[in-house]
């Protein structure tokens, strides 16, 4: 079995390789850029390793691997010009680069591209990669979607919020793994159980993500600690926060969401106050735990040798960070 | 052989039959409703008629042409943002209507839901027909961007314009004859011809739009006459008058150019005087006329009975309207 971190390195190598028109040069060189701004690449390496696990040639699924990545930076180009986001990995967006124009049509052009690259298959399993496509890219904007028009909502439950990050970000994880898995020769079953154990695994990576936001070590975190607070994202710890508030609590906690520019330490420690009070962060835990599980009992079903579901469960394990 | 007409309205129906899900319904409303505005529906109608000529049967054809309308309309709507338009048909459009970000996420998922029904098609001629669709989306994005580019240029050659319009409005119409060939069974070499036909006809077509927008008849042109002028649109006959203009027409014509809001019939009456001391109408009309003849020869090359042959004939010379 290849190791998931050579898996990745191959995708790099072929991310850099990969050649666009030189004109009209607006079009193609953002794609260049937002591809080159780097990543863990950890989509299209899952693509690879599902493949290989089932005895596939992991060269067979390289093209199909950077369509995953193209169109994962395609959403990402989208999302910026919606989010009105400055930086992307640290670097200037494509649209605060160039212009909102060029970040539309460059991202139109790259889904193009992903369906060109991912359409480098065998015929025999074309129209089953390109129907799992399609769900996959349809799945990524319902998510995008309804994540918007949460910003405006101030009634979103749980699970609303768990349609959301299946759709927005666990479905490409399940995609691209059920992608690999046909590729390397599973059948339909195993290749849905493989999509399972993605989607519920990256539902559990995201409910993970939410409390590192606010209970994370800012060192290892990575991101600003607290920056779901300042931009009243309704995370799931805000959701379940509101639901459980007494009267004087809700009271407190619609204050900061309509505070404006307000005092930003001062927010996140009278916000993470409720969330404690409240032990928000403890059902949070419990859910992400709730959908390992769910991850973990896709995984023991898949007819697979114990040894290759011990490399993915090791793999899923070190993906699920514990740290108090 | 089927009437266009007839194979206009059998569009229309089935587009109006178009479900989609709807939740969430900002992204799946503006999809009905772009697609509600109506339009001529002539791209999925020669699609379908492609199909018929080479004896396939139009209901196999029908959401592969249904594609090309999602297509098409989904060029539209980011069309809009772009340009920043108010009205689309004399309605108001998607972004003005929702907003940007709806227009943006609604665009991307109809390009999807143009690949799903696009694959609808034999599995034998899958890969034919997406390779088609492909190279057809991606040149309409270089010549939507191309055509942005001009906005800021002013030394765009003739050359650089054809190669524009054809790949911003002639590609479509190329792409949707040859998949409606291959569809009806035609073989490799006569649909690339169909292509060709529909291309060079296509490129006909837009120059005999330029012409029309100066020197129409306004009661059957159905637009403002003069638009272009207005809007300092680098049209044929804009580009061939700065490349024919002595020092003082130049010097003139640039005056325009740099007018701002200036009284629009004064600017339409000295510009349209210029285009006549030059004869550029003459000059776009050879090139009409040369493109006309481009898509007649390859319509003669094509392995079809005379009969079928010369109602596609008459049916391009209806879209070729000759008024003075």
């Amino acid at each position: 079995m290849k190791q998931i971190t050579d898996l990745q390195a191959i995708i790099s190598d072929e991310v850099n390789k990969l050649a666009f028109p030189l004109y009209p040069a607006e079009l193609y060189e953002p794609i260049k850029y937002i591809l080159s701004l780097g990543g863990k690449r950890m989509r299209p390496a899952l693509l690879l390793m599902a493949c290989d696990l089932f005895g596939g040639d992991v060269k067979r699924a390289i093209s199909p691997a950077l369509a995953i990545e193209v169109f994962h930076n395609f959403t990402l180009m989208h999302d910026d010009i919606m989010d009105n986001a400055p930086l992307r990995r640290g670097k200037i967006t494509v649209h605060e680069r160039w212009n909102s124009n060029v970040g539309i049509l460059s991202g139109d052009v790259m889904l193009i591209e992903g369906y060109k690259l991912m359409m480098q298959v065998d015929d025999r399993i074309l129209r089953q990669i390109l129907d799992i496509f399609n769900e996959t890219a349809v799945g990524v904007c319902e998510g995008q979607q309804i994540d918007m028009e949460f910003e405006t909502r101030n009634n979103v439950n749980i699970d609303e919020y768990i349609t959301m990050i299946r759709l927005k970000t666990a479905v490409v994880l399940g995609g691209a793994l059920k992608i690999g898995a046909i590729i390397g020769g599973a059948c339909s079953a195993d290749a849905t159980l493989m999509r399972n154990f993605g989607e519920h695994l990256g539902i559990a990576f995201q409910l993970q993500d939410d409390i590192l936001d606010v209970f994370g070590n800012p060192e290892k975190f990575g991101k600003v600690v607290g920056g779901d607070i300042i931009s009243n994202k309704k995370t799931f710890l805000l959701i379940k926060a509101l639901e459980l508030a007494d009267k004087q609590q809700a009271k407190e906690l619609h204050k900061w969401l309509n505070a404006g520019q307000s005092d930003q330490k001062e927010k996140i420690a009278a916000v993470t106050k409720i969330y404690n009070e409240l032990q928000v962060r403890l059902y949070a835990e419990d859910a992400m735990q709730a959908y390992a599980d769910k991850a973990f009992m896709a995984l023991d079903a898949i007819n697979l040798p114990d040894g290759h579901k011990q490399y993915l469960r090791d793999f899923a394990d070190g993906l699920m960070v514990r740290e108090n």
